[in-house]
């Protein structure tokens, strides 16, 4: 292993002397800023050897005779060991001893160096900054240095899996309805057309989707053009498309070009058409190939982000498909565990293989968290071979995990006791996080209320105790697209975006006991109307998900009479709701658990 | 009265006409942007006849033929009426018609003309705010036209009430300490020297007061420089400086010269001294004429909302001063009711007559809202001989006042029944807003909460029933200086300055029954430490005020076991500290209402 990361590493070097290059920069995403990029896309990893979770952990930077990669304290440690040998250093980019890339690099580099970097992958904003940053310190930056192509010759394609209709009884508006709804967004920008770049903005607005291009979300590689003239254009690579996805973008009048030739093409709109895009989402080489371009369209994750009825009615099949796998996935722990065989991993390749038995699910929507005891005080903890611990003898089991069915994503976190009656502190603990996602769960709000307003209703009842957990309560959840999306969030910082009937949130607190053990109680919730008075417009939560929380972890005397009644009206509908879809067997067992 | 109005507008454009000026801008507030400015800055109020209550609700422009003045919707009426005959009309500067002056000015002014205001009453910000567009809109623009000494022959002087030093034993910091304090920040912000605007923080600094130059706060009009050489100078009135007085800027070497010196001073700082000044404190005439200025500054209003534990426990003295004040007071009104005479204006008189008994009390912070049934309902509202109605019959009266005390400042709101039993509705409406301020005053939270975060403890139970308030929940509250005091705030929009130990805040939900009744509870609160663990600092608040709770509005049936009992001990802790300042027939009231 060492040796091939050194011999990349010098075959990069030397593309950099041919090309008379003195600094590359190397970013960890695609050209459309993917969370988790395609393997065609992940240069970086091939490069360096370490395998961060997603783009913006895990950016490269090579000199003549140093080679960094710098990534966040959740990475810290695999970092530096899978860095170990590669002749690459670990550089911080959070935490106390935090180092800035792009100030790094311009204080390092001498005057007039040559910086480069492939600028079909940092995004507009982030080649904007790099750019100001080396001019003033007397650098040239190049965005013209596709480092791979020079080196990787075994690089993985493009992902060419094949498209399919995400059928329009279950997403409730056709194409046509979503293409003008955006242009009245364009139109509201000043613009005139929109060059859109984000997979799931696409994959939402052309009702398509895709398995296998991307780990974890039914997306798919491409770029939409739309104007107001009625110019619809995909980019996209042809073999994807099958006779029946030509004739259904035939039908709303999609023309189809290659996925390569968006660059050109964007250099060839004519200077009167004003282009709205997203400078966080454009590449810097398609965004700077625009004759006349404005910044802005984040309202188009605006409007998806706000799900309809039929949605959500289908979003009711999905939770009832999800909670039967629990339950089977669940009884089958409770089968196991006195045998003493089952690790976190067993238990990860069972919850999706559970899932996956259900044909209208095609993945996971994130790669599922499954950690025992101290593992699950690891808030972003995912088992590994390396670090797969037996699950035996006394403890709690935390499981975030998640499916992404075609009638919608979910997302939900269950924290269970093994092995014998839970200790005081461990039914006290999580007694208190789960009456902190009842009380988000039977929030009321006026309009226009933010996220970050409701939060502390899920951590009250910890920092009455001086407890808390430091990440966010909720983040907006994709309808058969990204797990994570935005823009409203429910956290502690403050995001503008304010909640609106048919948003669709997680509501997931938690507490992490450093080696000992991690809860999280997670449901998802979508937004409805509620009623209009006087006072104004207000809203309260729908529940979508279906799965018992464990009773045997309830401190039942710190429970006010609402919240008992709240959790004995959720179990029965639990009950209500997935018992027509198991066996007498996997009944029984869920009756037990109410 | 229309009349004199008139011939003051006409007057302004004579002026105008001699200076060449086509369109003049009048703002309502002082050089050191007070929101409540002194009699000698009232020109806009003397020229219009509109009085508002502060200097951003209240801007008047004039051109040869047209008048406007511009003011928010809590004065549409009022101002529509004062302004009658006056050759002014009014404009909105908010709700669904809201015009933009400044928007408005550039577009109906022909090109080339040119546009004045005094440039000691604009602001740094606005000033630049109004250039810009101007310039834009090719119309000439001078700070150059102070337009009151050529119209206003019997002007009110400067105001030239005596300095007084505010004891330092009840203050707990020496001026030296205060002002290294503020170096440093001066220093942080990478600057030499400091040139404070804001009478607050100036009043701060200084240690020093005055009675009577500004309505409600004693606070002085003055600068005060700063610089790391070790200059201190005061620019003041001299008539305002006693033998003590000076002695005692003398004492800390703060060099006195006159008030009308500082646009000249500011000229003529070395070019070499960077000037920190705050651009929307400073007027725009003295920001321009420092050589070397950068603009900031927000560090000395953080500095001086967080108090120390000699203000602290001096301001326990001050609220059982006011506590017991308001049980004289509140006294009044239950022998006096059945009378049959009471009137709003008349408990105001009352009200300031019980807190201005006490010498150490200088003046009310605020002008007291005594709203009795429907008045209560208008948010603003202040009784003045137009509205004043007879206190009589059955229903709630809304006191929310406070004093300025030497030992602190006080602001505290209570509502009572009044005229029998209330009705079901009131009794349950009062017991949310009372469970929402009891919320809020339990919280504990950890380092770095903002209020906005808080803010949903207060509104929950509202909520929760589809009522609301939508006005803040909480401002900082100064220490013998404004009863508003920046930066920290309680309410739904995100404010991005974090609680800190020794920050006092009001605590105030409210509900708002248009033509019935307006409930409004408050105490005020200090935050403070509570503890410290692994899972990082947690603060709690300490509460102030001293006075019950008018129980017969209670409806207990919704209170919790915690909120009963705090709402007992809070009873009993306002009974041991009002006692002893209290007659026996007082103290026998006051224990009635426990």
């Amino acid at each position: 292993m060492e040796k091939i990361e050194k011999k990349r590493l010098e075959s990069l070097r030397k593309a950099m002397a041919e090309h008379g290059i003195d600094c590359c920069i190397i970013n960890s995403t695609d050209p459309h800023q993917s969370e988790i990029p395609p393997a065609h896309w992940r240069g970086r990893e091939w490069l360096t050897g370490f395998k961060s979770e997603n783009g913006t952990n895990g950016v490269a930077v090579v000199t003549k005779d140093k080679a960094y990669v710098w990534t966040d304290n959740r990475f810290f440690i695999q970092a530096r060991q899978q860095l170990d040998g590669t002749g690459f250093e670990m550089m911080p980019m959070d935490g106390p001893e935090a180092v800035d890339l792009v100030e790094y690099v311009a204080e390092m580099m001498p005057k007039d160096s040559i910086v480069a970097v492939d600028g079909i992958t940092f995004s507009s904003t982030e080649a904007e900054n790099m750019r100001n940053a080396f001019e003033e310190a007397d650098l040239n930056f190049t965005t013209d240095f596709p480092m791979f192509d020079f080196i990787w010759p075994e690089r993985p394609s493009q992902p060419l899996n094949p498209l399919f209709v995400h059928d329009e009884e279950i997403v409730g508006e056709t194409v046509d309805s979503k293409i003008g709804r955006i242009l009245k967004e364009v139109e509201k920008e000043g613009a005139d057309a929109i060059l859109m770049s984000a997979l799931d903005d696409i994959a939402w607005a052309t009702n398509l989707r895709s398995a296998g291009d991307v780990a974890y979300s039914p997306v798919f590689p491409a770029y939409l053009y739309l104007d107001k003239k009625g110019n619809r254009i995909i980019f996209i690579k042809g073999e994807k498309l099958s006779d029946e996805v030509r004739e259904f973008l035939n039908k709303y009048k999609i023309e189809v070009r290659e996925y390569d030739e968006v660059t050109g093409f964007a250099g060839a709109i004519a200077p009167d058409t004003c282009v709205l895009i997203d400078p966080e989402l454009t590449a810097v080489v398609i965004a700077e190939a625009i004759p006349t371009a404005i910044e802005g369209g984040k309202g188009v994750a605006k409007l998806k982000s706000v799900k309809n009825e039929t949605m959500l009615s289908h979003w009711r099949t999905a939770m009832e498909k999800d909670g039967a796998a629990l339950v089977r996935f669940f009884k089958w722990i409770d089968d196991e565990f006195p045998k003493g065989k089952l690790t976190e991993m067993s238990i990860a390749r069972k919850l999706r293989e559970c899932r996956l038995a259900d044909p209208d699910c095609v993945d996971e929507s994130f790669a599922a968290i499954v950690g025992w005891n101290g593992h699950g005080a690891i808030v972003h903890y995912e088992p590994t071979d390396e670090t797969d611990v037996p699950v035996t003898g006394q403890g709690l089991l935390l499981i975030d995990s998640g499916g992404q069915y075609c009638q919608g994503t979910t997302d939900i976190t269950r924290t269970i006791a093994l092995g014998g009656e839970p200790t005081k502190e461990q039914k006290h603990d999580f007694t208190l996080v789960l009456k902190g996602m009842i009380a988000l769960a039977r929030a009321t709000f006026p309009k226009g209320t933010r996220g970050a307003q409701l939060d502390i209703l899920a951590r009250q009842f910890l920092w009455n105790e001086g407890k808390a957990y430091y990440h966010g309560t909720g983040h907006g959840v994709g309808f058969f697209i990204n797990c994570h999306e935005g823009p409203a969030q429910i956290r502690m910082n403050d995001i503008p975006a304010v909640l609106e009937p048919g948003m669709v949130m997680s509501d997931e607190p938690g507490l992490y006991i450093e080696d000992k053990y991690g809860i999280r109680c997670e449901n998802m919730l979508a937004v409805e109307h509620w009623k209009t008075n006087e006072f104004g417009d207000f809203y309260r939560w729908r529940n979508l998900t279906l799965f018992p929380f464990d009773k045997t972890l309830i401190e039942w005397e710190i429970m006010t009479a609402e919240e008992k009644q709240w959790l004995s009206a959720y179990h029965q509908e639990v009950f209500d709701r997935l018992s027509p879809l198991l066996s007498p067997a996997e009944a029984a067992w869920l009756s037990q658990k109410l």
